[in-house]
């Protein structure tokens, strides 16, 4: 028997929620999966529009549904009165909801004697599996990513360095600026980018830092971009870095590391292939290379994050590329991305998106990787 | 007694986190406040940049508590298992979580014995009275608004018409293309905006519906401009309704009585007065010119929106102004956006944000409102 399922949520922040209906939408509404046929529970505001735009067989409006409960006796009826007067008359009293669905709404449906037993992640398993459509608008968002990462590329060449800072048409070169022009040119291919990650020197060695200040030459300034697509919804992510000038030894020893390390996790990437056995095997590549990973002085070293992880919707999703079970499947589209951080050398971290295959993969990144900009 | 607090989430994605918090991130963390004092328990890779950036008295960093429970028998510990040893050794075992608190976590914790109950919204009651920072960081999202909103007016202007419709720089004026350039200038001003309304005729008979096509004109065009800061997270909102060339009579009565409508709401607007009375009194304005409100062949038409809402880290936040109950209170800003939408005529709104007084409020839009565009 197929499962009934429930979510309340909005689809803007909930890419189970646009998976299933495909209706995007910034404030809270119903999805409902019963004996094989989805439900939208929605404002009145919202009706006319999804009927237009979600891919659901029914769309219903919440006012109707609460004029109905107002003649069975219920003065002032509440959304999930509605929704239990909706359940009744389909005789679903069981429901399966994903792990974030919402305390509020659960207590008050288990009160009215509803069943609900959370479907752990991944809600929908074919979500990991992209068709042709998605992986086509991954593929676009990268296409944006490039074309950024080339206008930024341009700048850092064109700067000129004074005192070993960076100066780009006379004044200060800064990660705010750079993320600036990542982020128009990101916009002028309508797609949107937050947290832009444009480090040099000391804050790339945090790996989600996002970087602040004046950059500098000779040092290691990591960029990682992950936008999405105001379009389809869909998220692209990429990793490079570079060093404007020469780059100290250090710092080449830790990129060509880095480098054949992620070229080392790319090769292993295909169908069937275990995800922790990917990870562990750039984690022991970096410890034979004297790269190990640890606390010292009370801050994380080495490579202290996974090594990727599916990307959609969501810009994390599943898989993951880590410590944790699983097997890579035909279809998904997963990020590989080791890095290597010591506050004394600086970071280093280069990141493509593949596409799972039978056998290997397919790079849907095309930005060439090279260490240094004279 | 204070209430002691619990919230699992992604703050990038829940505003009280990121209310309490002041750290953002795109994963689930945990935010606690015990006795008075708040905790963060993230993982390793989040932990450094916590310390640096969020506002909390303490973080942790979920390994260094695994390791912990790992001494006391559990031999791969939960996040939920560190989190129950945590709260054990402080000796609580009841807590406050918001409506939205993930049922995974809350069967889980309920199961180890841990009682749960929800704090209804508003979680922090103090989110919606605005702090003088925190109204400048609304403003300043509002000023790239009007800098936008002037790009397209230019655009408009500019804008020759063939056969009724718009075209600009020889080639025809789409809702996604003025869209787009909304969107570049918001990004100039480090703003991000989604779902940018642009949407002229019949799209504009749907509050929500974005836009598309070739724009008309004496045709009215619906601006609904809601960015957020990437500096300070704060949104900011207004809308505007305008039509190149002359408008028709239908349209110019409808904008003129949508005008009085707002003006009066924002003329009601203090400390103390009623959400509902000042939304009910736009209705029966309306109402009285004519302007009935309903289902006509299936589809809503009217003014069937609220009037308005509050304004800060969420675009929607408390208070509403509509159906419900609430007085206004001193520093809370909110929108007052009444509009009307029949199909034969077409759409209007008009949105100001105002800052609530003692007496009166403070209009914290000050872009012009008009109609025609010659």
């Amino acid at each position: 028997m197929t499962d009934n399922l429930l979510m309340i949520a909005a689809s803007e922040i909930d890419a189970n929620l646009f998976y299933a209906s495909r209706f995007l939408a910034p404030d809270s509404f119903i999805y409902l999966k019963l004996h094989g046929r989805s439900y939208l529970l929605l404002s009145d505001l919202e009706r006319d529009r999804a009927r237009l735009q979600s891919c659901v067989d029914e769309v219903i409006g919440l006012s109707d549904l609460r004029e109905k409960a107002k003649t069975q006796g219920i003065e002032r009826p509440t959304e999930i009165d509605v929704l239990y007067l909706f359940l009744s008359e389909q005789g679903v009293f069981e429901l399966r909801v994903p792990g974030n669905f919402p305390i509020e709404s659960a207590d008050a449906l288990r009160a009215k004697g509803i069943v609900l037993s959370v479907r752990e992640e991944p809600f929908f398993a074919e979500r990991a599996i992209k068709t042709e459509v998605e992986v086509r608008a991954i593929r676009k968002t990268q296409v944006a990513i490039e074309a950024a990462m080339d206008e930024a590329v341009r700048m850092l060449r064109a700067s000129d360095i004074h005192h070993g800072e960076l100066y780009y048409e006379e004044v200060p070169l800064t990660s705010e600026a750079v993320r600036r022009v990542l982020h128009r040119v990101l916009m002028e291919q309508n797609c949107t980018a937050q947290h832009t990650i444009v480090a040099g020197g000391m804050d790339a060695c945090d790996p989600h830092q996002e970087g602040s200040g004046t950059l500098r030459a000779h040092e290691a300034i990591v960029f990682d971009i992950f936008p999405r697509s105001l379009e389809t919804r869909y998220f692209a992510d990429m990793s490079r870095t570079v060093v404007r000038g020469k780059a100290p030894d250090p710092i080449k020893r830790l990129y060509e590391t880095v480098l054949e390390g992620q070229v080392l996790g790319i090769s292993r990437v295909c169908n069937g292939a275990s995800a922790s056995a990917i990870h562990e095997e750039i984690v022991a590549l970096f410890e034979s290379r004297g790269y190990t990973t640890g606390q010292v002085n009370g801050r994380m070293q080495g490579f202290f994050h996974g090594t990727g992880h599916g990307v959609g919707i969501d810009i994390h999703e599943p898989p993951r590329i880590g410590k944790g079970n699983g097997t890579l499947k035909t279809g998904e589209v997963v990020t590989i991305e080791p890095g290597l951080y010591y506050p004394g050398i600086g970071g280093v971290r280069i990141e493509d998106m593949v596409l799972v295959l039978e056998q290997g993969c397919q790079n849907l990144t095309t930005y060439p990787k090279f260490l240094e900009i004279d």
